[in-house]
């Protein structure tokens, strides 16, 4: 990448305030001599699971989102648990919110929430041959599971129905990997 | 959504932090009795684009992103500048960051960003009928354009390598609607 002529280089990374989930910090850059702030948020990792049925169905979770003041319609999902791996916490958010447990979970893909910004990769996984578990809800949360057709889901994402991010990218990947 | 046995309310949203591009608050939340505190960004809204050419290959863009250490190839996006509107910021940042313009951007979906914790909206259009314009980065600002097959930039997201979440809702949604 020799031929940029513009260098991003970092002066210094100071925090500006911890939160639950997160730490802020303030970026002073440098960007081709010129002096500048960005934003940046650390936040531990997370995985996301697009759980599908024998018949071919996803099974959904619907919860309400504060942040955005609207009831969401999106894959079971959630942070990483201490030093957990992906798989790991794919694996226990699946049973968790969907009730459902699986032998079968696969790598999808990987995103980034917000690059720009934001350190937080998100792991996709696939998790097919679903046998009953145990939902167990964590004490701020509370989630419906719905079962939907794949079709039906890429509606509401053509509608801007579905809006959350990983859920769009998670089916929408699913879709085309798995020729459905 | 009245069977919801725990009820979420805020009782109150408190300011911690203005950065650049967001203000940070801490969230004192009542869930079914209990209060915690959840962390809450407030962060403009933002466009994204996915630019079709006449050959079906999609106009990508790279850059460098400090937030995950990385070089991520992308989708053209910006956030809002002022009160614009969505088709404004995507026309324009279509225009500065690839070098094309378009009189046919349709949109393809809304995506939220992380909508645990983060109130922005990403909206992804679709430009097609392109036609040369003039590249204009911001000051602290580079990249690099490159034309991807559709093939292939599958082949780059289910093999982890791209990342970045709304160029993969993007670029995945394009995929599914237009039967690519």
């Amino acid at each position: 990448m020799g031929e940029f002529k513009k260098k991003i280089k970092l002066i210094s990374r100071d925090l500006k305030y911890k939160g639950t989930i997160m730490n802020i910090y303030d970026d002073t850059v440098e960007v081709d001599g010129n002096v500048t702030h960005w934003d940046y948020m650390n936040k531990c990792d997370a995985a996301a699971v697009v759980p599908v049925l024998p018949n071919g169905n996803i099974v959904m979770v619907r919860q309400y989102r504060l942040a955005v003041d609207r009831w969401t319609l999106e894959i079971p999902a959630g942070k990483l648990d201490g030093d957990e791996e992906f798989l790991t916490c794919a694996t226990r958010e699946l049973e968790e919110e969907s009730g459902y447990k699986s032998d079968n979970i696969e790598f999808l893909c990987d995103t980034y929430t917000a690059a720009a910004f934001c350190s937080e990769i998100v792991r996709i996984f696939v998790a097919t041959n679903l046998i009953k578990g145990k939902q167990h809800f964590d004490r701020d949360e509370e989630l419906v599971t719905e079962e939907w057709s794949l079709e039906d889901l890429k509606k509401e994402i053509y509608s801007g129905n579905i809006k959350d991010g990983k859920t769009i990218s998670g089916i929408m990947t699913y879709a085309a990997k798995y020729n459905k």
